[in-house]
């Protein structure tokens, strides 16, 4: 194990019924002035966002707003926050929707309290953010974990490059977590959420640290309730304890608690933030399409790790003379899994071309020498997985 | 599951050599003029006390200090460092030790900020902790979680009762976590911590909560961890890997990110209370003594619990014609490790009588009409698992 630094600041209130104490934890938190952010028409529609501005009169928190945040949130909404912000006088930010309204809300939030460019801390010319305003959260789909993470991904609107900010000052101050709200979702939406909250626990788990036993324990306590779970929504969206474990599940596989001690990997991260980009499909698609052709590309390196994930997580039995097939057996389990909810395993099926492999690999090397940690990738390595997901 | 709040704002610092940033820690949350608070002179014969007081210099913090704390932590030292917090003008305590030298810090630390007599807290009359100064912890023993949780224990020097108090204001600031300082730990006190740690799971896994598998996975992922460490550490007590994830997983088990939206129990651990308070054995002790006989005599509230507990803890095979065969398995698993680690098993053999019974169960109910979730016990339980335990 690593020596480690930990800090998780975030006040949850996790339940039914507990956006009625939005308004409560905004001033418990020190607002008086709030910019409610968000996506679509979705909450307005259900009701969430009458319940949250009540609850902000309630306790007396003035507001204003800004919607229109997309799925892979753009640079060009959050610059118009930031301006908002500082012409409003707004000193917190109230994020109300899933990782796409956080992370936008995060680079609001950085970009308020600096004088340069925003965009600095996302393509790495300022490492680390030391200083935002507090960022709550409302939080309607269970998936990126940002509601409890240090980062934010945002898409450059000029150049197209997805890229993450990070700092512990990026820790949202509170989350409410009603899971109820994600009731209605959509399934793609669901299943994208699930599938990236599954793979935030793998980029994890596959890493070349030896003596990781408890946070490999903990990594697989989510994954095996994220896999069951997922089957239970399946057969009824409604499930509330179902779609409370799934959503509780979201944030600590990215909080952190489970990444501690141990490299990790995020070279499939990395590899989606082009196929998001490019095709407009969801993260978690991205994710699901790309994670069984980097795990046949690499399980060699640690055949062992693998059937520990076959066997533990899928309960494949292994197979003690030969473990490359339990291995293998493991990333079939996992691309099945994929396919039963219904979701992308190849770039094909979201309207990808092998043409546009040249140009999503120089993209993802703009300003990185190589990626991931399990294996470290060069462009040729990328090159190839991404040809073999077509 | 039911709605939960949680709030875990330690921030963490493990692993080798951590001890020379608490100087640095205790100027980063605002202190000035510390109370190092501490047990014996094994930290001044293994040198930590000057890594330590080294670290306060070089960070310019000024420091009295109070040792002399004993395990099971008694409230007269408490009483005494409240006056010397107020005569020096100390701001931030600062705990070097266990479970004992944290929970009396604590003690002082809320003392030194009521206008009451501290024990208000500890038997009731107040029944939450709102305010204290900001604690710091460099911990030295892997076993009560004290250095991430909200709760302080210790027994009144007049009455010999022995209480909690509790609330967010406890939780530590920091907590400095270097596994090598345990290396030199007596097996008793190890052995003391891992089962006080294996506990904490346990007080929470038996619960009438339904739909908890999330947390069900952790807390097994952890009692899984603390079962193969206690192992690898019996053969070699220099092992790091091993001391890292026993400190670690005892920092886990109690912080409570394993024990949200269920019932609890806690019947073993105020049973125990009266243990140690009568035959100063230790809490750890106390509790490996006292949990076979509870889970034999309330087993058979939910017989599929305890085989859960008996198949994924211990790999018991279950026994699908006759669960009950495994539930006890279970519980004989259990038995055995605690007399591996060469711990006792009976209330004899720390020099019990039954005799005793009667005024430990008076003591037990002095101010609470039941105990315990799983089952609730009245004085006639308690009295039968005590002579069980004989």
């Amino acid at each position: 194990m690593e020596n480690f630094q930990y800090y998780s600041p975030t006040w949850f209130e996790f339940g039914r019924g507990t956006e009625a104490k939005t308004g409560e934890l905004v001033k418990k938190f020190g607002g008086h002035k709030v910019l409610i952010h968000y996506g679509g028409g979705s909450i307005k529609r259900n009701g969430l966002y009458d319940r949250v501005v009540k609850s902000l009169d309630d306790a007396g928190i003035e507001h204003v707003e800004l919607g229109g945040v997309k799925s892979n949130p753009l640079s060009d909404l959050v610059y118009e926050g930031i301006d908002l912000v500082k012409k409003e006088g707004v000193d917190f930010i109230l994020a109300v929707g899933g990782g796409s309204s956080i992370d936008s809300g995060k680079g609001i939030a950085l970009g308020a309290v600096y004088d340069g460019d925003c965009w600095d801390f996302y393509d790495g010319t300022n490492p680390v953010v030391t200083e935002a305003l507090p960022v709550g959260v409302v939080l309607t789909n269970a998936a990126s974990g940002s509601e409890a993470s240090t980062d934010s991904v945002v898409t450059n609107k000029d150049t197209n490059l997805k890229r993450c900010a990070a700092g512990d000052a990026l820790r949202p101050v509170f989350a409410v977590m009603n899971p109820e709200v994600t009731f209605t979702l959509p399934p793609y939406q669901t299943y994208s959420g699930i599938i990236d909250m599954f793979s935030h626990c793998m980029e994890r788990y596959f890493t070349p640290t030896k003596e990781v036993e408890l946070t490999d324990r903990m990594l697989e306590a989510l994954m095996i309730v994220i896999l069951r779970e997922s089957k239970r929504i399946k057969a009824d969206p409604n499930n509330y304890e179902a779609r409370a474990n799934i959503m509780w599940a979201g944030t600590q596989a990215q909080s952190n608690i489970t990444g501690l001690g141990r490299a990790q990997d995020w070279g499939t991260h990395h590899m989606e933030n082009q196929l998001s980009t490019f095709y407009k499909c969801s993260h978690g698609a991205g994710l699901g399409i790309l994670h069984p052709s980097w795990m046949r590309y690499c399980y060699q390196k640690d055949i062992l790790r693998f059937a520990q994930f076959a066997t533990r997580i899928f309960g494949c039995q292994m197979n003690f003379e030969n473990p490359e097939e339990t291995a293998l057996e493991g990333i079939d389990c996992f691309e099945n899994w994929i396919k039963f909810m219904d979701m992308p395993t190849t770039i094909s099926e979201i309207g990808g071309k092998e043409e546009d492999i040249p140009a999503m690999v120089a993209d993802m090397f703009n300003g990185a020498p190589d990626h991931g940690a399990f294996l470290k990738l060069t462009p040729d390595d990328v090159t190839a997985i991404y040809k073999m997901a077509l």
